[in-house]
């Protein structure tokens, strides 16, 4: 486990806001993009990814939605950090969604840093990094311009949208908005609405971030520094909350890191520490601190009953969509209750729905890993899917 | 609700350090503080308040240990913040522990910053605050150091010892310490040593304040600056781990403050953004930077198993003590399995031991407020103690 920084990646991560190693799809004056707050986004991009081919029914195509942190990298080895796809537990050739059978898309979402164009994109009104002049943007703006993208690439209706967290947000407001053109629905370890403890947890890595002097106002990029420490101290307390408790006990417990005693002094004498500290270095070199602040705002003003006259179920009266709502038992920042109450909206509103809760002691990020439950489940459901579908 | 920071109660706050509106015993070269990390402490001193009169006998004396952030104003007015004794629910004239009948006896924690010697504190050898030259202290080295005053105050045998969170780790670590000194012990939503998940958040808080260039390598004090940023980040932090998610939703939920629609900024539109920004800047006020670090390391360090060859029942074997654990159910901080854990090793131990879980949704927090069954669980137990000690 080491602490060392590769500059290179940084400037790569830099770069990829502006000249994204992805696909793009640009919307000029002609197609601009309204957003929730009423300003209108204009021209704007979207950076992202595909992996096999659309059939020419144009039936079988796969939307996977990217969580707070993530990216359209979703199969491929990230042009960032090395690693290879985020969700290859899920998606690829040979795998669950297989890739030699469904056309999947992922794009990075909006306000993201990875080529959609966000904070740290170029304003083409000032040729600077747009900062905190950046509009604000929800969940619903990140799948008004998802669709635009849906529509460019000729698709109607998508066979399956996928995603976890964020992305089981992006996934439900897919089916709110769109009630026709989601066959089918997998939102994972997610809600309807993000909670008051999860709002309290983004505004300490958003103090975090901004209490640093090195954000400068938001305008760090102009003048060539990163508010690292902040985005840092942002990560670490954000990472405690994607594991739970029984998975931090069993992984570090009070183990020491590199020695048998204390040292009494604020080294990093625990491994936990050493962990956390590792999470929020490695964390700085890749993501783009205003983008953080975007999207977790993104997420903080999700509520999709709020947008339905308060009543969840109205969101979801007219879906022909099937979902399969997933939670696992020890997440205790999408807690199952979460799920329980949208599967209960979505009966209420005479929607098909499977719903599963796995027993997994790994917390919040048990839908980023290879956990053979998950993989079993998402198996079942876009199997029987696909039957329906004719696939 | 006002984020206004009056700069009297930060002069005030300053002062407390070395000019405490309390008692205090000074221990010269005579009788040095040896810690456990090998430093000897000396001179030094202790800050603390007594409420009552000590009887003939000397058995009626109450030591109140105070959690991370207390101090020893337990049940009159705080000199610096000027609200009411943090604990004026339990003890007082006519409360559960009345001081009319006891000699209640409650000290700043060593490391602190309300005048027992800690950070804050003038380093003799320099004249210059201590800073980061002080030693790193553990749970251990303050009860030693309580002891010192017990005996200075001329006590053999507490009637009883009683603390919540880290004021709980010092109960039990008097009982396990002086196994004869301590005549009945309430340790609340505590446990026999701090977990995984607690150190990480604690590291969090840790990494918020050195981030703050104001701390200036722990010498702010020095240069007449404080890194309020960072502490106001490392409380928020911590604040959400002391409520729970049931109480904070309702409390807070999504409710707007001052508003009825989002700004689409990152104004605290939330409430509960509001209320976290208002503890981050209300505890700048009256906290030292430094004492925060030293105090959550010492709980950190905190494992009364490890000190007793990994057995917990061992630390207990010669107790007389009769035990009451607290645990409250929302807690998550110090889980009820933490009391269960401990309560199991009492027992194993041959201890006299008494468990209740309270039920209540306002999370590790909830010892510090006025809960009806706290008060009539301590008031059973310390009632019956005291018909068995004769008082």
């Amino acid at each position: 486990m080491s602490l060392h920084i590769e500059p290179l990646a940084v400037n790569q991560a830099n770069n990829q806001a502006n000249e994204p190693s992805s696909l793009l799809v640009q919307f000029d004056a002609a197609k601009p993009l309204k957003l929730d707050s009423g300003a209108l986004l204009s021209p704007f991009q979207i950076a992202y990814q595909t992996y096999g081919t659309l059939n020419s029914d144009k039936t079988n195509a796969v939307l996977v939605c990217h969580a707070l942190t993530g990216d359209q990298h979703v199969a491929n080895q990230n042009p960032v950090t090395g690693k290879s796809g985020w969700w290859d537990s899920i998606i690829g050739q040979g795998r669950v969604i297989d890739t030699d059978k469904y056309f999947v898309i992922c794009s990075n979402v909006l306000g993201g840093c990875m080529g959609t164009t966000g904070p740290a994109s170029i304003n083409p009104a000032t040729n600077q990094p747009y900062g905190t002049d950046f509009p604000v943007v929800t969940i619903p703006d990140m799948v008004r311009a998802q669709a635009m993208l849906i529509d460019y690439l000729g698709i109607d209706t998508l066979f399956c949208a996928i995603g976890g967290s964020m992305g089981g947000m992006q996934v439900l407001e897919w089916a709110a908005s769109y009630p026709t053109r989601v066959f089918s629905a997998i939102p994972m370890a997610t809600a309807a609405k993000h909670s008051a403890q999860n709002i309290a947890f983004h505004e300490v890595g958003r103090q975090a971030v901004m209490a640093d002097p090195d954000w400068c106002s938001g305008r760090y990029l102009d003048c060539g520094k990163r508010p690292e420490k902040g985005l840092s101290v942002a990560r670490m307390a954000a990472h405690i909350t994607y594991l739970s408790e029984p998975a931090l006990q069993r992984k570090f417990g009070r183990k020491f890191q590199d020695r048998t005693a204390p040292t009494f002094s604020f080294d990093a004498d625990f491994q936990v520490e050493s962990y956390l500290r590792y999470q929020g270095a490695s964390f700085v070199e890749r993501f783009d601190a205003n983008s953080y602040l975007y999207v977790t705002r993104a997420m903080d003003y999700f509520d999709i009953a709020a947008d339905h006259g308060g009543v969840l179920s109205k969101a979801f009266l007219k879906t022909k969509t099937r979902f399969c709502v997933v939670s696992f038992s020890s997440d205790w920042l999408f807690p199952t209750s979460d799920s329980r109450a949208l599967v209960h909206a979505l009966n209420a509103g005479g929607a098909s729905v499977s719903f599963v809760e796995l027993l997994s002691d790994k917390g919040h990020d048990a839908f980023l890993l290879d956990e053979p439950s998950l993989v079993a489940t998402v198996n079942g459901f876009v199997q029987a899917a696909a039957k329906t579908r004719g696939l």
